[in-house]
């Protein structure tokens, strides 16, 4: 896969991944390990609750969402770092045998003020499942590499 | 542990949870199974990134502050799902060996206007390393079951 520096990343350009598929498993062994609400690992209890069955920790769907990152198409960026990540909705919820994709575009670009070998660029995020609605939808901010100076 | 209605809320009380020992294995099963850069997963690629060493997924963090906000003491809320975070920020990454403690007061809360049984609580959260160094910092937004009314 093409990976970009700063200065060739596109703002506006769609890039996509996925699916991912969710499984039952991975859902309730996750929430095991970090999440255990009764809803996230508790069949019975999930069905009671104001989801009406399992569904997955925030924390699980965050996690998915970077795996998809990793793999956006046609390109990925040489990304430094993370920044920061806002305005983080997931308005409905991943459940067992969900398939979601990953939408991603380049909201504005800007080179870094104090450091001449990397630049800022937010992007607008969203997860949505196999009936097009949204699980998962931020503004993302990293740090990317620009292009080496020719010596 | 006691578990909260939204009544019984109370704003700009401290709750705190941890430590959580974070391990080097957890960091690279983590990352490799959901966010595999190299500065995740690989201990020599990640002493030549801007971190000068292996660091925790940003997914990763994430799930270690949803498990210490299950233990956060001295209380718990009766939390009925999550509506979103905003201002999400990982200012120090966190790296093998770090201990983590959560700080958790609540901004604000709101009865709903369209369910009488539930109500919105605002929350401030900072998870610190154990040199009280920020590595996650956010507000997070979610419903929280109300009293039921007498019969």
């Amino acid at each position: 896969m093409t990976s970009l520096y700063f200065e060739e990343a596109e703002v506006g350009k769609l890039r996509t991944a996925g699916p991912y598929l969710v499984s039952r498993n991975e859902i309730i062994e996750f929430a095991q390990k970090y999440d255990p609400q009764p809803f996230h690992i508790n069949e019975e209890a999930a069905a009671r609750s104001v989801f009406a069955g399992l569904t997955a920790s925030a924390a699980h769907t965050f996690a998915i969402l970077l795996s998809l990152l990793n793999k956006a198409q046609p390109y990925s960026l040489r990304t430094l770092a993370g920044l920061g990540w806002d305005e983080l909705r997931l308005p409905i919820p991943v459940r067992p045998g969900d398939e979601l994709y990953l939408e991603l575009a380049i909201l504005e670009k800007r080179e870094s003020k104090s450091k001449s070998d990397r630049g800022i660029v937010r992007g607008q995020i969203y997860l949505r499942n196999q009936k097009r609605e949204i699980v998962l939808q931020c503004v993302n901010t990293v740090l990317v590499a620009r292009r080496p100076a020719a010596k």
